[in-house]
């Protein structure tokens, strides 16, 4: 009889950090594909844009005028799903199965460049780590609200992940709850830290410093790895090998080695494929809502959506809705084809 | 000051079923949409299709050649993510975070019809009770299967879904653990039941049908509706009136009506937006482990991705993948308009 081999048979993966499974699939890779194809970036862009709502000197809806910023630039979201003014209120009634809560909240779009036709991997080291800047200036301001127990910032790049504007921008939607995604990942690593003394990611990244077969690029402070329990092909994870908390924490040099491994990251994106290779990134790090959290070790993950080639991606739908997040690439194949491009 | 207000204040819901949260932002729906647009389904498709590896009597990949099939037809997939064959086996070494086991299963497609053209909700209602008749045939004998716990019947509808290829189809992914979404449903339906001794979906219908303002059709047997905590903008679930565990206790008059809810719905979801209508949609029943489930109650999922045409959907990307799902209309205003459309 034959025995197991994660190459080659169906399995699934543990993830430590939200609790879940994944199920790997690595034989259906050879499946062919008839299916959507979504368009290629177009690739060139005008360094200034009159008509996008991001650029220097543009007016946006509501009216107001962008300044001529020189690097950076942050304001509230004028359409925000979270509205700092939503008055408090809930609804349960006694033995009724309709529970909601109101939820107060601020969201914010932050230009990366005043320069319209550039993504992160086209950044001098330099100019991305004034967005690391501004993560931290965030983070800490808008956490200090007394009200806001969780800040998560991310980007949505490309448009087939949803991005309306090609101007390089992230967002940040500070809320009063700490939401799903956050929550589990804090039960999961505090949990683990009551029990071993020591973050769940560090004692993970040593693991893969040894192995060694899912790194992607590292440098002094940070690692850029296909995580074992992967649910998108080419899903990576940037956790720093300090373990810390939230950006309040990080030191200088941690913040220059921040900007350089995700100008290393998304250059090899961009290479896999040969295409501004779309995906949503977002920082997980410790809720605001004044709670010691020991266990938390700061991260950011990459999930991008493309599976074999510039049009064609992975679709997140049927089984992976109603059962399982599902893969059919290995983790540690796609870590291979990152690597093999640095 | 204010009051809290459902209908328009940003606000998180609580799904029972799972246990989770999701955001809802009703004055988000005003948002302009300047992002990626789909391509809506093309209309003309001939009865038959020599191209097509699902038509009555063409060869697929393997070799093998479909039947002329006159109403459904069933086979193994070609492609399938679970195997049979596949060897025990786990990785799993003290103090390690790496942890895999071996997943065996079955993976089939289900034509729902031999004719290339329609979709369910052209099919009369008595070939769409063929195929539920067939959903309940596939349960069994793969319930029935020493080594699987779960049986999963799904259907991906329409490109942006994934689907490959437009014939009417549909999969089942039976396997031998029991899949992330089900476990959950399982601990809070049993959860519910052992405390109030009857179901959770028996007791949430009566609060809806009693509500009415988030109902979109029913018959004798069954009821459509958009659940209090959706997250896509259309989704619905189907709710047998009976408390039932599974399609193994379903009688002939629900099948007939689990037929007619199912021609009832899919028809008003194609006038929605004028198209054939995609989504992924799945029928959640308890598993096939062994165990008794006296609180599972057997219902069905409806995921349309659409949120204003044809060609815009919603973007399930950044803050949904980090934190928690996210909507803007709200589940009374998509139940209306569905219910307008009958
Ligand atoms: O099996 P299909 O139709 O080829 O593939 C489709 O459905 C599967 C099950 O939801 C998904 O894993 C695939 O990503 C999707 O493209
Ligand atoms: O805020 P944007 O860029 O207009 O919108 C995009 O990101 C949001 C946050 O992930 C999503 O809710 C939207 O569906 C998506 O289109």
């Amino acid at each position: 009889m034959e025995t197991f081999d994660i190459t080659e048979h169906s399995h699934r993966r543990f993830n430590p950090l939200l609790g879940e499974w994944v199920l790997v699939s690595p034989h259906r890779s050879k499946r062919p594909w008839q299916g959507q194809q979504e368009s290629a970036e177009k690739e060139t862009r005008p360094q200034y844009d009159p008509n996008c709502y991001l650029c220097p000197t543009n007016v946006r809806a509501n009216g107001e005028k962008n300044p001529d910023y020189p690097s950076t630039y942050v304001f509230v979201n004028d359409f925000a799903a979270l509205q700092a003014e939503s008055p408090a209120g809930s609804l349960q009634e006694t033995g009724s199965l309709l529970r909601a809560q109101s939820e107060r909240g601020i969201c914010k779009v932050i230009c990366f460049s005043p320069r319209h036709d550039l993504t992160l991997s086209d950044m001098e080291v330099s100019e991305i780590r004034k967005v690391v800047d501004l993560w931290q200036e965030q983070y800490l301001e808008l956490g200090a609200l007394e009200y806001i127990s969780y800040v998560q910032i991310f980007e949505n790049k490309g448009s087939v992940m949803g991005s309306s504007n090609p101007h390089p921008h992230g967002q940040i939607w500070a809320q009063s709850s700490v939401p799903g995604e956050p929550a589990k990942e804090t039960e999961q690593q505090q949990a683990y830290f009551q029990q071993n003394g020591r973050s769940l990611l560090s004692d993970y990244l040593a693991e893969e410093l040894e192995k060694q077969t899912r790194l992607v690029v590292e440098n002094e402070h940070f690692v850029a790895l296909v995580p074992f329990w992967a649910i998108w092909p080419f899903e990576t994870i940037v956790i720093p090998r300090r373990h810390f908390q939230h950006l309040g924490q990080i030191t200088d040099q941690e913040k220059d080695a921040y900007a350089d491994i995700m100008k290393k990251l998304s250059s090899v994106y961009d290479k896999l494929f040969n295409t501004s290779f779309p995906y949503s990134a977002g920082i997980h790090q410790s809720p605001t809502d004044g709670q010691e959290y020991p266990g938390w070790h700061l991260h950011m993950h990459f999930y991008p959506p493309l599976l074999r080639s510039a049009t064609v991606k992975k679709f997140m739908v049927g089984y992976e809705l109603m059962a399982d997040p599902q893969r059919d690439i290995t983790p540690e194949s796609a870590a291979e084809r990152l690597r093999g491009l640095l």
